[in-house]
């Protein structure tokens, strides 16, 4: 296969992070940037690398093989995915898991109207988490799945806490309970509530003058992202912020606690974990990998909308059948 | 898709965690059995299931939708898996590492020539640890691979110790180092020798009158099995092994240790992990998913040989893609 040519749409930390990760992979290259911002105000890492106007990728669909999608879930792949895989072989990393379906079918109907080959919630969860989780209970159906999320940093409970009155700047971490995990890990196959499973962690850098012990009660009785949790709140500087919080690590485990036997006599643990410096690395790291398989597909003609679950594990890898086989299997 | 009729070639350890693992799958059912011994001497556990004497399997092709072998990587399935891919769909957990490639040319040609799929070396490792592996090299392409076993029973070992002279039966644990994992799992990608990474932990019976400094002496120096490791030796009466010792726990671990970043500046941890009270009922319930798999396969017209790196991971299951993207991506 030739030299695989990726367009990077968006180039914040995931953009960023795929055009390093293509680094690693010498069978594929950057083909393009492009932006929502002002082409010329970008400073890519590589060399001769064009920068394109968003608006103009029409006119470019014949320079890559690939699309990485960089932007985020909530307003911009909605939008982006569909109208893009009109175009190109797309991939993104699409993360609102109850909306998944809509946007399969949205990417799916594009995608097959012009045979193109799309992959949508591609990343660690959705992705690797996900593998792992329908791996676990296709060989232990008598069983029970965990996820745990963390340590790291979650970047949506981070800007829950911004939002709040007299905060300046803050930084929230997840963090799995050692308890909950032993039980799993015991085979007890616990059913655990939200409390039990995950800590918030929140540090804060207040505004001057502002009233921290409202800030901390805000905090902790906010619906949807802490009121359900155990929450630490602890107000730092600005300075402590940035020398100790700026990095953006995360990861978790996924687990899979089953039986087999005659009476469910032998119980069986599988279990995936992650740990990761940088959040955004990681993900870009799968999504450049999943771009090899998405090229496959394109090249054999297998178009329409994908995810994981669907990929050979074989068609993420540059090696042929025979040096996997001799070699990892 | 129809009950998915599961023909069970052998019927020992494998073979009885076959029948149990299909109970868990509703889609499955037991077509047959098939044994070299007089089928009138097996006692299967589930009722009206035909026993089959091996070398009349031929005249039974139609009768099963996928055949598993469950007889031994040494001498059965290198002989049995091409005979018997020319008239079923089969899948083997062949796991001579060494030898995979030359089996697989074996099975592809048998496969094809009649148009039937086969799964080959599937289970653990190899199986879910060479998906892991996989998975882990092709998403940091900058790392390294580490494979631990253990803590379990390696029946290899223990047979090797039943062989030595003055000794009447035996069990050898494989036994990871902590603090070999412990560096590993800190990012340090240290160089392993074998002694480093692996314990080896037997429990002795004597004969009556054996020389115990000479049978500790034979186990520790015996090459190929445990010269290359430190190996502890306890002598122990029939009673205790019998007692504490008579179950096949198993399990290991898989590590991608790798960097992302400018400069590598990033470390991420990718760590696979199963903890097994049954080595050969785990073993059946990855065999069982995967001939899932080759059902699918072989109701598209994919024939030839394959290994777990080519299945997408849905055709493990029995849900639908809408059901799968809802519930677990």
């Amino acid at each position: 296969m030739d030299t695989i040519r990726i367009g990077i749409v968006g180039y914040g930390n995931l953009g960023r992070g795929v055009e390093l990760a293509i680094r690693s992979n010498p069978d594929m290259k950057p083909a393009f940037i492009a932006t929502r911002r002002d082409p010329a105000s970008l400073q890519p890492k590589t060399a001769d690398v064009p920068v394109y106007a968003y608006d103009t990728l029409e006119q470019h669909r014949n320079e890559a093989d690939v699309v990485i999608l960089c932007g985020g879930s909530a307003t911009d792949l909605p939008q982006q995915t569909p109208t893009l895989a009109k175009w190109f072989h797309v991939v993104d990393s699409f993360d609102t898991h109850a909306c998944i379906p809509e946007h399969f079918t949205a990417v799916n109907a594009a995608a097959n109207e012009t045979n193109h080959t799309a992959l949508i919630s591609c990343g660690w969860d959705p992705g690797m988490f996900s593998l792992a989780r329908l791996y676990g209970n296709c060989i232990l159906p008598d069983g029970k799945d965990y996820t745990f999320w963390g340590k790291g940093i979650s970047q949506g409970h981070s800007d829950a806490i911004r939002r709040v009155e007299g905060v300046q700047d803050a930084r929230q971490y997840t963090i799995p309970i050692q308890a909950a995990m032993d039980a799993v890990r015991n085979g007890e196959q616990p059913e655990l509530t939200t409390r039990q499973k995950h800590l918030r962690e929140c540090f804060v850098v207040a505004k001057p003058g502002a009233d921290l012990a409202k800030i901390e009660h805000d905090i902790r009785t906010m619906e949807n992202y802490f009121a359900e949790y155990d929450t630490v709140v602890h107000f730092i500087s600005e300075e402590e912020l940035k020398a100790n919080h700026s990095e953006i690590p995360h990861g978790g485990f996924v687990m899979r606690s089953g039986v087999s036997g005659e009476n469910g006599e032998h119980k069986h643990l599988i279990e995936y974990s992650l740990k990761l410096d940088s959040n955004p690395e990681f993900t870009t790291n799968v999504l450049v990998a999943f771009a090899r398989a998405v090229a496959r597909f394109a090249a054999e003609g297998s178009f329409g909308c994908k995810t994981v679950f669907d990929v050979p594990p074989a068609y993420l890898s540059p090696l042929s059948g025979d040096t996997l086989r001799a070699t990892m299997l």
